[in-house]
């Protein structure tokens, strides 16, 4: 792995790329070509092929791929297993991997989840991982303490505002002197973040900012100047592309807009060139993306 | 697996070991004694013989254990898989066993994680899983779900408020009105839980409510009428009698107090005898919470 800074890398794999577009593999058995699910000899084997031809699809077109960890712990150590296993795979073909399994511990459970996360021998070998702030700074920082044992090549994106319609019954709820509760999670996200950051400006600790509340898009990144955001909720789930303007930087800088379903499973369950249509849907959301940032 | 609904099973296996106590399994390969470590092949051989002698010595002295899922998940594939027998030879010995995972995610990742937690085939099997409700209340409900296709046979306990120093910048912090986020947690959960309450009145949506914050405990006892708590933080974090006994219910129900470290690493590290020294510390710990009761 190079021992350049997360953010540095993750900034110019997106570049590379020409988007801030990452795809969201969710891999749910049902929804598999059944070309692959017929020659597989069982679940977890359909769904390692499937995430293999995924990643044929997507590499060149996009810079980073995140994977949903609770669709491979679903089966257990084998689907773990194969979540290495692609995971690997991914970072071969140089993709910036983002592991999205929301994890929130403290001291030693977290540096647990460090390893777990980050080595590249007995862990996934990820690039970053979502984490869950619920508990406070505690949470956050054995991250960074294992990431700057390796040169700060590790990050995380810290739950801020999430896409989903029940997060406003906690993220939105006003504090006394008339924050939210997520611009004291984005404030806290910052602090956290300012030692570190790299060369292009961004810190090595991202926040995860959903594209479907437009309300709050400016207040965070107000909030947020040094982090990358990671942005769920674009298309589908109703984000707007407006929203997702105002979550950029300037020149269309600091935030990765995320897709999964609308493009994983851009086919039908009869398309013999299933991966050639997964590629084009990926090429036509980083499209849609490139465009946002003019 | 009986077929008797969580909070049910939880409230009886407590009574039969006649004390509110929960032995806490962190395996941590370093502090596993040497006898151990140098009969096993692996780390992860060291860690599972470890917790299976752990298991005989706290088997009949507490009716509940917490498994720390991160202890585990820092060994990959592997390590997930003594996490998957540890749990079920665990819960062969009649002990209901909870995994401390803290996820919290949403919509089909959430039920991916049911499966994984709950699942007795291809997941850990546990009885019932610690949940991170920051994304709010669709983070908890596909757990419940889960479990109503399974007669209500497992639980959840959300994070209300955590035992760690950090908590409190976001855990304490008050909101418009004067409630704090811990508060607001605790009414959402109290929600959560009302349509799953069980014959002897309790909810199969539990709650974390540490003993090392003695100012809240009042008002999320107020809150959390149908809670059952889990207790972490008493005795060497901190957490004192006084809120022990400020978290219990009327006549010292309803609330499960851990201990984790102060009882699987109470021996030397060349002490023959280590079951037995388990054995007893587990046997004091439960005679002090038995106390706290009266």
């Amino acid at each position: 792995m190079s021992s350049m800074r997360f953010s540095d890398r993750l900034i110019e794999a997106v570049e590379r790329a020409g988007a801030p577009a990452c795809v969201g593999l969710d891999p749910v058995y049902e929804r598999i070509p059944s070309c692959v699910r017929d020659g597989a000899t069982s679940t977890t084997g359909a769904i390692e092929a499937y995430c293999q031809h995924v990643l044929d699809a997507i590499e060149g077109v996009v810079g980073v791929v995140k994977l949903q960890s609770a669709c491979f712990e679903r089966y257990g150590a084998e689907g773990v297993g194969v979540l290495q296993r692609v995971a690997t795979s991914a970072r071969h073909r140089g993709l910036v991997v983002i592991l999205d399994a929301k994890r929130g511990d403290i001291d030693l459970s977290a540096e647990h989840y460090a390893w777990a996360a980050f080595d590249e021998e007995q862990g996934v070998g990820a690039d970053a991982l979502t984490v869950n702030a619920y508990l406070g700074a505690d949470t956050v920082e054995p991250y960074l303490k294992w990431s700057a044992g390796r040169d700060g090549t590790r990050g995380v994106f810290v739950l801020v505002r999430t896409s989903n319609p029940g997060s406003d019954g906690v993220q939105r709820t006003s504090l006394e002197g008339g924050r939210s509760v997520a611009e004291m999670m984005a404030e806290l996200t910052a602090r956290l973040g300012r030692d570190h950051v790299g060369e292009h400006g961004y810190s090595d600790v991202g926040a995860v900012v959903a594209a479907t509340k437009p309300g709050d898009a400016a207040a965070l990144r107000e909030r947020m100047g040094e982090q990358i955001f990671l942005v769920p909720g674009y298309g589908a789930q109703g984000g707007t592309k407006r929203t997702v303007r105002a979550l950029f930087h300037e020149r269309g800088r600091g935030a990765i807009v995320t897709a999964s379903r609308s493009v994983i499973y851009a086919f039908d369950a009869d398309d013999a060139h299933w991966v050639d249509s997964v590629r084009s849907a990926a090429e036509d959301f980083a499209d849609q993306i490139r465009a946002l940032q003019e």
